[in-house]
């Protein structure tokens, strides 16, 4: 027997039946004798449908109200989801956030779970109930509801799994799992069985698109083990409790990794510019200077290259915004010129980050070299490096972005079972 | 300075446009000084298509599941009524049924309100705040969310109206107030300014449609002054607080009625079936024998008429149910015959019922005569006479409906000013 919290997100529950595939999920692990909470999300457009109604309301909303209306799409899935438990002979009741109660800060409109009371949960699962809650969802300290924000359901689901001491938080999705690579860019991307958390969350920031950045800090935080799968696959299908050949993706510490490979994964992200101030004059705070005025425009800074300065007076800097951001970056830059102290500004778009990760790299020298010379071999030219412990980002030409990403993924013998 | 709960039904708030009409008749009164309180319902159509979906989850649906489904209608609606009137410059917030809290029974689908607790929204109203109330939802001891059942957005408004002790609760409506009887039938009716409770209780169950009987009866209990009015006449149409030539219709305590007149409306119910029990063995418990079993078959019985037997020994008893029920209330009485011991049930449909209604009939002799001579020199049929204290119900042949219903509006004179 174990506990555990199965997620469904908007296009899992988007109609009543595919509303009765998820129940046959659930009704899954029930079976199998285990504890199950179920967090749902809304109905596939129907939150958009909510925020455009909000919208078209007044543009300057309040977002306590935003949140009061918007919060009604995970109301009425965990209603019907609960209700066709029932049809089915499982025991099953929806919860709302503040019924649980799942407790938040007062940002309404993009709240952070403060606290989750797992008592009234915990209970109904020791006279064998299921529960199913509204996700995306608690409550402020104004009683009142406030959400999470955007895919804010991965979140609750998590936070949930942790506040009942769960033992997997089982995330089901339109993809079934977290792959070496991007399939639709190397055919022989394999999804990798297990994956930590800190892997996880570089391959997630850099587009991964699987699961929601602030759900897996959270997971790590309390060492959630976090199953990504798809919810696609039949109800029944073989093999869904195989764990040697698991039908999905388990995010969780290194240490459960036994056969720890070097390299991960290799991610990209398309669509980057790059911004370089020349002849910077170097001093303490010159970082602050440049994006303190960057970050209140609302820019998302991805890279940032600061070469140590040759002549200890003048340095170049250089860092990485999304393509639409360059002219506001530009702007941004020029009105505080005098208080930088900079000779020019260049720009280059069209450019693309691949980056290489894995936690097996912290033990293990040469990984950086060895993409280097790959890239170098294919002749792809890199116009700047930035590194973590786990990770190397190599920011190339645009063009050259799904060669770049072939080539890493098979010269760390990604492609190979 | 008055404090006024208004509430508007689902048609008044069917979309965006309708909601900012709504904001403006709330702003009307916010400028005037009043502090206010809104009820209102789901957006037309939305409740019709949550109960669908619910039904469409299984027909044997989770009631509290239910409830939870439907009432986010009225959630959404109050939000986006409290956002618009935020635009327009108005303090406003939406408050649902457990935030409140509406406390209500255990019913779920049809729970009663038990209690509210009005101290919040005056705290409100003290800062100028409109409380934005999500009608026809409330919460039951479980915590979970409890809807009052179809229409229940009335009983809503009255029950904030007592808790809050507001001086008028304003129901805006698809119709601009109750009529002396259907301008459809006789053009001639007039708008009433005023009714009574007891009045108003007695139209309401005869079909006059305007106002759920739940709501009345509430409102008397109380003493809440309800005001019924159009919400589609423009929100600045001059005379809106002209209470000499009021736009719609009080209904209050008889003593605030001054010129108290003997009839005060014609109602009528179209569809009647009249079952006779002929030759039934009168004794102790008869009646009970009867319409027990008619209870129990969930069948609606509405005018009974029991003669005194002139032997003592064997009477008739007729009564009347909707066409619809004709054959099962046969079926009931077959089932029970030899409990009741009777010689013969017969049944005639497409009968009417036409009722003489006002609370001036009670010191007035004479009110019942004048419609019994009236009717009888149109050559109309009597088959059944039931009175009250304040009502005389009349059956009839049904082609004779609009015949009687127009005669009976002329001879009390209730189509002059």
């Amino acid at each position: 027997m174990a506990r555990i919290v199965m997620k469904f997100g908007g296009t899992s529950v988007a109609d009543l039946d595919r509303i009765r595939n998820v129940a046959a999920h659930v009704k899954r692990e029930v079976d199998a004798g285990h504890q199950v909470a179920v967090v749902v999300s809304a109905m596939a457009g129907q939150t958009n449908h909510l925020v455009e109604m909000t919208r078209a309301a007044s543009p300057m909303h309040d977002a306590r109200e935003y949140d009061a209306i918007v919060a009604s799409g995970e109301q009425v899935t965990s209603g019907l989801l609960a209700i066709v438990l029932q049809s089915m002979g499982v025991d099953a009741r929806s919860w709302q956030g503040w019924q649980i109660p799942v407790k938040t800060d007062n940002a309404h409109g993009a709240a952070r779970i403060q606290n989750i009371n797992g008592d009234l949960l915990i209970e109904r699962f020791g006279i064998g109930q299921v529960a199913v809650i509204a996700g995306f969802q608690g409550i402020g300290p104004d009683n009142r509801i406030a959400t999470l924000g955007r895919g804010g359901s991965d979140t609750s689901a998590v936070a949930v799994a942790a506040a009942v001491k769960a033992d997997r938080c089982d995330i089901y999705t339109d993809v079934d799992g977290v792959y070496t690579t991007d399939p639709r860019i190397e055919p022989a991307a394999r999804r990798l069985a297990r994956i930590s958390f800190e892997e996880m969350l570089e391959m997630a920031s850099l587009g991964a698109k699987v699961l929601q950045v602030r759900s897996v800090e959270l997971a790590m935080a309390h060492n959630v083990r976090t199953f990504v799968r798809s919810s696609f696959e039949a109800p029944d299908a073989p093999g869904m409790d195989d764990f040697d050949n698991p039908p999905g993706t388990l995010i969780c510490d290194e240490d459960e990794i036994v056969e720890q490979q070097n390299v991960t994964g290799i991610a990209y992200a398309r669509d980057e510019a790059q911004i370089s101030l020349r002849r910077v004059r170097d001093r303490p705070g010159i970082s602050a200077a440049i994006f303190g005025p960057l970050a209140e425009a609302g820019i998302n800074v991805d890279m940032i290259v600061q070469n140590v300065s040759s002549d200890g007076q003048f340095t170049d800097m250089t860092f990485t915004v999304p393509n639409g951001d360059v002219e506001k970056s530009v702007a941004t830059l020029d009105a505080v010129r005098d208080e930088i102290g900079y000779d020019a500004v260049q720009s280059d778009t069209g450019l693309a980050k691949v980056s290489v990760i894995g936690v097996g790299m912290r033990s293990h020298a040469g990984v950086a070299a060895t993409a280097f010379k790959a890239l170098a071999d294919k002749g792809i030219n890199i116009r700047a490096i930035t590194t973590s412990e786990i990770k190397i980002s190599i920011l190339i030409d645009g063009p050259y972005c799904e060669l770049a990403v072939r080539t890493l993924h098979s010269v760390y013998g990604l492609d190979k079972p």
